[in-house]
């Protein structure tokens, strides 16, 4: 994995390393959100391939990098740049648990299979050696953290066992060492929905249904009843559930902003996603979340238990359920000082 | 409610009444299988229609008689006939907990709205009028109990609240008052797959893409997670992942035995029941699984409550899940023999 050419975006204006080791030096300001080209020998392709990454990096230009990811929908836009907002603003930011005064955010927009040549599935290892790659292209020699949440903290794991010198502490939130087989069946049948469309051509009505699957896996079942627990509107030749519209209403939102292959290459990357606990040493912080059905309790202690000395085992009690890390903002937020403090 | 006309498949050749009260006479065999047109006022219909029943009867014929219902998918054969196979065999039977050497057990299909005339859905209320209306037609003045499971249950609280000197004693199985709205919105995704497949014509793989989603409800999460822990099959261009050829294949089983209209109308049905528990006045045994997702333990304990005096709440701690009734057998069995005792 190694720096192959600078996107034209990206201006690699001072020689690697300069940004974190020579703090005497004032870099030369550059664009908080920028690509590079980096090199991957993905686990599912045909040997080393160029890929373009798409990444944010922004904050105090001095400071220690940490590297943020959500889930498969989530962009690099973690924190708001500008006039463009961030999906975690209540994190990372300025005086945020990931403190922009003090430290500098890193996030990439996910690889898909389809920008990877010659790979039939895109895996977290994948995206694990891909920012360990930016990591050289930018001249960090190590992050202070991965912070990671579903995906993300499936991808902060694959990082921590393959590349352990270039991370200080891992805090892995709602995502395990692999999938649970349940959570599998119901992306394998969004997986289907979506195959299904394109399929027919009728990509955002499957899209959109698939979402609303998803939507049913991301809250907490409590929530959900408190939300939903409505009587139905019959119109239009038959009955309309509250939560139903709910549902449709999520769905549309999802298909305007998302790609369908893009969706099915991440869905199936979380599902192929298997990690050796015991080949992990870097410390790691595993956040488990009470009512996430998707990313079970139990699977994370069992996580935890697996890395031994090298984890805490933090569980958030939470109505939220797998969306937690986007509405349990103090918990979560203390946590992840707590985690960044220690580095 | 009343018989209005028998079919040809139903004899009715003594007195009403004659079965269930006159030890001393020796009724004329009749088959076990028949049917009977009753007349029910549907709640989402116009007026009072007849609608054509059909049911099993069957066991010892001087005896008490038990109504015995299960879920959605499930038929009228509860128990052996012949060489007709019952689906809770384990349950009902010569020495069972339905004991068919001193009960007779009684079992509809149920009605989908396409079985009444100007009706736009069925309700769990229908179904319980049409049983009331058959026990007329069958001369049966109360049935010993009522014992039924998932949909069952709710007809059997319907008919509780809604006929109360007609049924001794009500053993629901994993139904409540209501359906949880995460179940609806489950639900809700099935039936727009199903909807979908029907109105592109393709009814066959909606329905068992439908069914494979419903699946994914019925199971213990730690049980799908120990059977389907294991590595995916890269095959025709795509990984495939264990349980979702589970999911493919039971999906194909069910579509080779269930209609798609029939499916949206009594999944419909599950959703639109609402019962006001304080409405109940009949003795009930509520039996809850632990680990079931799709009717949780704490609304049925909650249903309980709202029962009062009348309620005795069990729950059973199952890895089956909702499906707990068809395999915890031992347990359900003792639940059923006990509260058949009491009556």
């Amino acid at each position: 994995m190694s720096l192959t050419s600078a996107s034209s975006f990206a201006t690699f204006d001072t020689a690697p390393f300069a940004y974190e080791t020579a703090a005497f030096l004032q870099p030369i300001p550059r664009p908080a959100h920028s690509e590079a080209v980096v090199r991957i020998t993905p686990k599912y392709g045909r040997g080393t391939v160029a890929v373009t990454l798409r990444y944010l990096w922004h904050g105090c230009a001095e400071a220690p990098t940490v590297i943020v990811q959500g889930g498969i929908s989530a962009s690099r836009d973690v924190c708001s740049v500008g006039t463009v907002a961030g999906w975690w603003d209540d994190l990372v930011g300025s005086g945020r648990a990931v403190d922009l005064e003090h430290c500098r955010v890193l996030s990439i927009d996910w690889l898909a299979a389809g920008d990877i040549d010659g790979a039939s599935a895109v895996s977290s290892e994948d995206q694990a050696d891909a920012l360990a790659a930016l990591l050289d292209a930018l001249g960090i020699t190590q992050a202070q953290a991965f912070v990671g949440a579903s995906y993300g903290a499936m991808v902060g794991l694959a990082f921590a066992a393959r590349h352990p010198r270039r991370v200080g502490r891992v805090v892995a939130i709602s995502g395990a060492h692999r999938a649970h087989p349940l959570a599998t069946a119901l992306r394998a049948i969004q997986r289907e929905i979506v195959r299904g469309g394109i399929g027919r051509g009728d990509v955002a009505g499957a899209l959109g249904l698939a979402r609303q699957l998803a939507m049913t896996t991301y809250r907490g079942a409590e929530e959900f009843a408190e939300r939903f627990d409505a009587e139905p509107e019959f119109r239009e030749g038959r009955f309309h559930f509250p939560v139903e519209d709910y549902l449709v209403a999520a769905g549309r939102k999802f298909v305007a902003r998302f790609d369908a292959e893009r969706y099915l290459s991440l869905s199936e990357s979380i599902d192929l996603h298997r990690l050796d606990a015991a080949a992990v040493r870097v410390p790691c912080e595993i956040v488990a979340v009470s009512s996430d059905r998707l990313v079970p309790s139990a699977d994370l202690r069992a996580l935890a238990d697996g890395l031994g000395a090298a984890a805490r085992f933090h569980e958030i009690d939470s109505c939220y359920g797998h969306d937690a890390f986007l509405k349990e903002t103090r918990r979560i937020s203390a946590l992840v000082a707590a985690a960044l403090s220690c580095c």
